[in-house]
């Protein structure tokens, strides 16, 4: 199977979606999501966040959320982890990805964690660490994430040369896989070429995948970017549903539906059943009536005789 | 000031945007929208369609309208034209440019203007005589648009070869300007580097705009990928005003306001104000309520710290 796609795509909606959501999802719908979904084809799903529950109540149930959802046949189970308290609860409960996420910027790094960003790389080299004590069967891989790597709400524009700076930084500390996110959404295509030339340079073809906001409507057209300069790992939250803190009413993450219609039309294979991911949209709006869910594909359809990647390239 | 301009970016909201909205926009209403958009610095507007107005009573005040927006210093005034009735009003008015469209798919040509491709084609060329027939302070620029050239709601997938054919048709009948359309929202950006590549190859350096709806969400994306290919023109509606008639509830053009802020983050001047063309927002939204309005960077706001095109350019 994982051999006929050509892009992943990563739900992030359940941790990056549902954190600034102030409606607590009951454990069994965020269930039923994770398995309508890898039932669509998703193949990954950042499923929680390890984060203290007094911080975030939403994740009060991430044993439980995790626990179940690694029971679902073929899907990649990943979780946010703020620390190494968080690695530990990650490493316990048999997770197969663990995402680490430091601030490229500066200020936003010190208000964000209270760190550093050396101190930052010091503690991700500490989870790495931790990781590589364990037995084989439980070792996660470790995903370094570096936050406001394309603009920051304290700072703007962030330079090229300190992404490269800390994704370097991540992957001789050990990351298996480096994220690049577009944290409060204000990248631009031009921006996003240059980041991630400047990062595949300097690490050939290490994986990297981006992870961008809509916040300013740009995010598909980041996706193209992205793409131009080879990157395959997308993540996306089905709807769009979250937002940013920073701009509120802002829209969140790129649409899933919208992000695999676009993959898939442009005969990219990204292993989704666009019709079948569409309707798993009703079990966030029923569960969430007041959250705002995004995307046009669902609201237009699919061109007419629209023929998927897959039957394409097979034809 | 035209030769600081890197992107000419056209507002066809007050045409494409109004044309299915079943509420009348007074006069004075769309004379205050043109005149605040040009003061914000859209240099080009299609202000009206010369329909006959028992088709389309949203456009019975095309005569007035052209007129009083040619009393506004610097700004070009466009219109649809539909056939040569059409031309004949256009250039009685001494409007600037005439669009003129047919369709590349024969099927959108026939259920649209009843007419095979070849006789448009002719059509075409006898507004082009019209036109060549006047003195020269009578003539209007002609642009020839090809709907559906990027999909078709009955076809589907349109042959790009026939894009190709009907463009050279255009041109050798006499356009001083072509125009690609996503007339239904269709396109993925490998479609329109395919389209654009080929046109760009046939033509050489001939003035081609792309006009993207944002129906599937992959507006901005395919103006990433027409950029790349060298288009320098794009249309767009404020606040993504207007539809789809095949998809109800489905997004319009794509967003001016976002158009503006993405090619000015590329470092590409427009010539617009950003936030000047913001707050004209709320003309329409004051005369039309019901009229859905789009747009994340009027929503989010610009990133922190942000510094214009012209500005940076300058630095």
């Amino acid at each position: 199977m994982k051999q006929d796609i050509d892009v992943i795509v990563r739900e992030v909606g359940l941790r990056d979606g549902l954190q600034i959501h102030p409606v607590f999802m009951p454990t069994e719908r965020k269930l039923d999501w994770i398995r309508a979904e890898a039932a669509a084809g998703v193949s990954e799903i950042e499923v929680t966040s390890y984060v203290p529950p007094k911080l975030i109540p939403q994740f009060a149930d991430a044993e439980e959320v995790t626990v179940r959802a690694l029971e679902i046949p073929g899907l990649t189970v990943s979780a946010l982890i703020p620390n190494l308290r968080g690695a530990e609860r990650g490493i316990d409960l048999g997770v197969h990805k663990l995402n680490f996420v430091m601030s490229v910027s500066k200020t936003h790094n010190l208000k964000n964690v209270r760190r550093e960003r050396e101190e930052s790389v010091a503690d991700f080299g500490r989870i790495v660490e931790l990781v590589r004590a364990q037995p084989e069967e439980r070792r996660p891989l470790i995903v370094g994430g570096l936050a406001t790597a394309l603009g920051c709400s304290y700072e703007g524009r962030v330079s090229v040369d300190d992404v490269v700076r800390y994704a370097v930084a991540l992957v001789e500390a050990g990351a298996d896989e480096l994220v690049v996110p577009d944290t409060v959404g204000y990248a631009d295509p031009a921006q996003v070429r240059a980041v991630f030339k400047a990062v595949f340079a300097e690490l050939g073809d290490f994986p990297v995948a981006a992870h961008f906001h809509d916040t300013r409507g740009t995010g598909l057209a980041n996706v193209t970017a992205a793409l131009d300069c080879g990157v395959r790992r997308f993540d996306a939250s089905l709807a769009g549903i979250g937002g940013c803190p920073f701009a509120p009413g802002a829209t969140g993450n790129i649409v899933m539906d919208d992000l695999c219609f676009m993959l898939d039309s442009m005969g990219l294979r990204t292993g989704v059943d666009i019709e079948k991911l569409i309707e798993v949209r009703k079990i966030v709006s029923e569960t969430l009536p007041d959250i705002e869910m995004h995307g046009a594909v669902a609201r237009a359809g699919l061109p007419k005789n629209y023929v998927s990647a897959v039957t394409r390239l097979a034809a």
